[in-house]
């Protein structure tokens, strides 16, 4: 029999499939699981987007353009510009989803063997396009004190070698919800003109800040043209985590050019998916209001109920729609576990992400959990509800 | 300004799209353009498949399963169990078009500086794969001469060393049309089996085959079951391009559990194209005779056409639904930029893929052109018409 890689081993399993297995094993015993390791929303998506696709008149369902409809393009550009992002057309590749960008980013800036500094926790899946472009990821921590803010720059510095391709950013983050000042974005940048790096932000969850905060896009600064990369999605933005719409964006035109061999190498993005996603910018802003109010009342029930729980700390999150717990356990792996296998008030149990599979550190984030408050109200203060029982019982248990 | 990559400097340019300034040029001089170097059929897309997605009933457009839809896989393993292959849901898993399940396979089988052995000329996208994946391509030279046939097992036995990890086979084969026999496949596996190589069987035009020749998939071998590795995809035999939707099939579990850990990285394959994919599955066998009897028609008037002309010599496609001819000319790359630039009747061209970018051996394939037929009947006689005149008016200008 023929061998797998190395590289084939060495990919990592997702951390939030690895507790799937237990997760069916409870349904199958009748129990209902309040699912709050998964970044997939419950909020509907927008009907101009469903309904483009229904109304579509395709005759012959063909190939687009490598970098995306044209026509997408030009109006997306218009939506960053609102935001007033000085992006063109000519400045963005549509990909299949956000994944599929970070990618194309990565294959385009990195040779194997070169390295990416990435703050840690971090969305796990880097990982795994780190590996599959031979990358290797250089962690510093951020902190639960500080909830989970840009470590100093000299942290930074520290790790910067002749390898050293990128700095990652994820803003809002995830898995800390945590949102970057404008400061912090500025002394990033200043670092990566200082060292020649490219900074490969990803910024699927812009949309997501709270209390009236402001999101600070790698691309808003003119200084950093050359060097930025953004990474965006309309996977959470419209609730369209199933259409793989997202997008590369950069002022570089080599880090364009580049990609668009990625992109050409594999044809084109889904052509359906376009269509919903070129109507989706058309969703009224109340839509948003109304969303941004939703999380937010979501996380204020969140952070508060989690506070009340004894020996619970939680970093408050501005932005996307995770927190970080840290909970009374050694080891929330465990913890996870034991909620599916052997825990259960009603019949009824809760998921929950274990954080170590986001930091790249070993042995670090131990006690932390991630939750996604992407629940209604009532199933949100069942589940809070939940974890303070199941925490006390753990507590007896062990 | 930060740098590309080595290997983003690398990546190939796809040597169709090579031509595409010289066709834009061409259009704004408002000369009409038959195309004959794609091969994005002018077939319809069964209605069945359209109007699953016109009917959707989504709310919230959620993630699927990273290995896709399993109704979907389950109703797929039965297509291909009616062609007696033995393959289960679990076998399979959904990607984002052929071109991902290219990519999850070299990913999953090797490592940057491994080598995989490609019959040349071979679909030119596989040189971006490889590269992505750092992967060296070896290829062994098919020849005109026997429409491409497979070339001696002897040839492929010297290009392996402890760095070859795969076979890559396009059967029948883009750009040359050619479909293997039964022998050839068996050959085949046998080296695989005796040098424990895998085989990687790209069969994403397995419904096109002519003249009642039969297709002799890779998964057809009991014996190779844990060496052959199927790429397939919806786009041609549905004409669902667009769609986005493809497989990796192998019944070795090893293979599976790796692909499925760069497929979880991603999330999951386009959702909307996944409910046009599973529904095309009822698409009736009239629509397919149809299109073989058309794709038939087309294959015989073009190779009739080509045949005619003097100093052309075509090699006779069994299978797909493109050519290799060679033609009387020094540099077809020169040619079909003339073709664009230089030439018209009556205001009218064409526009032919140079072959040499489908040859990995450098000064390869230089006469020779790749013809699609994919257009309808008038445009296909129109289009031969104008390679004849071009053809000659070429050798009086040089
Ligand atoms: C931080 C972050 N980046 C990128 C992605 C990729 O999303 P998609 O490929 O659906 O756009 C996700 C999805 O959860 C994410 O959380
Ligand atoms: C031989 C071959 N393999 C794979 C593909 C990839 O097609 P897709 O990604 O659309 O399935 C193509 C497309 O032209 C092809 O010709």
């Amino acid at each position: 029999m023929p061998k797998i890689s190395h590289k084939g081993q060495q990919m990592p399993e997702s951390p939030i499939r690895k507790l799937v297995p237990f997760a069916e094993a409870a349904t199958r015993k009748g129990r209902k699981i309040y699912q709050l390791n998964i970044g997939q929303p419950d909020i509907k998506t927008p009907e101009v987007a469903l309904d483009a696709v229904r109304n579509h008149d395709i005759e012959v369902l063909s190939y687009s353009h490598s970098a995306g409809f044209e026509s997408y393009r030009e109006k997306l550009a218009g939506y960053y510009q609102r935001s007033n992002l000085p992006v063109e057309k000519d400045d963005i590749i549509i990909t299949t989803g956000g994944s599929e960008a970070l990618l194309f980013a990565m294959g385009s800036i990195t040779d194997p063997g070169d390295e990416v500094i990435i703050p840690e926790p971090f969305y796990a899946n880097y990982n795994g396009f780190a590996t599959a472009s031979g990358v290797t990821i250089k962690p510093i921590q951020a902190s639960i004190e500080n909830n989970f803010a840009l470590p100093p720059i000299a942290e930074f510095e520290k790790l910067i070698t002749d390898k050293t391709k990128a700095i990652l950013l994820c803003n809002p983050g995830n898995p800390t919800g945590y949102l970057y000042t404008k400061e912090e974005v500025k002394q990033l940048a200043d670092l990566a003109l200082k060292h020649d790096l490219f900074v490969l932000s990803d910024e699927v969850y812009r949309e997501f800040a709270y209390d009236g905060a402001q999101h600070h896009s790698i691309m808003s600064l003119p200084e950093l043209a050359n060097n930025a990369i953004m990474v965006d999605s309309v996977s959470k933005r419209y609730s369209m985590c199933g259409a793989r719409v997202g997008c590369l964006v950069s002022k570089n035109k080599e880090v364009i050019a580049t990609a668009m061999k990625f992109a050409q190498a594999r044809l084109s993005p889904p052509t359906f998916a376009q269509i919903a996603s070129e109507a989706a910018l058309d969703t009224p802003q109340s839509y948003f209001d109304d969303v941004i109010e939703q999380y937010t009342f979501r996380r204020n029930l969140l952070v508060e109920g989690l506070e009340k729980i004894e020996g619970v700390k939680v970093a408050k999150p501005k932005g996307a729609f995770y927190c970080i717990a840290e909970l009374p356990v050694e080891n929330a792996d465990d913890f996870a576990k034991w909620l599916l296998e052997s825990f259960e008030d009603g019949n009824e149990t809760i998921m929950v992400a274990p954080a170590a599979g986001f930091y790249s550190t070993p042995n670090t984030g131990l006690n932390q959990v991630r939750i996604a408050y992407v629940l209604k109200k009532e199933d949100l203060e069942r589940s809070i509800e939940i974890l303070e029982k199941a925490l006390k019982q753990y507590k007896q248990e062990n």
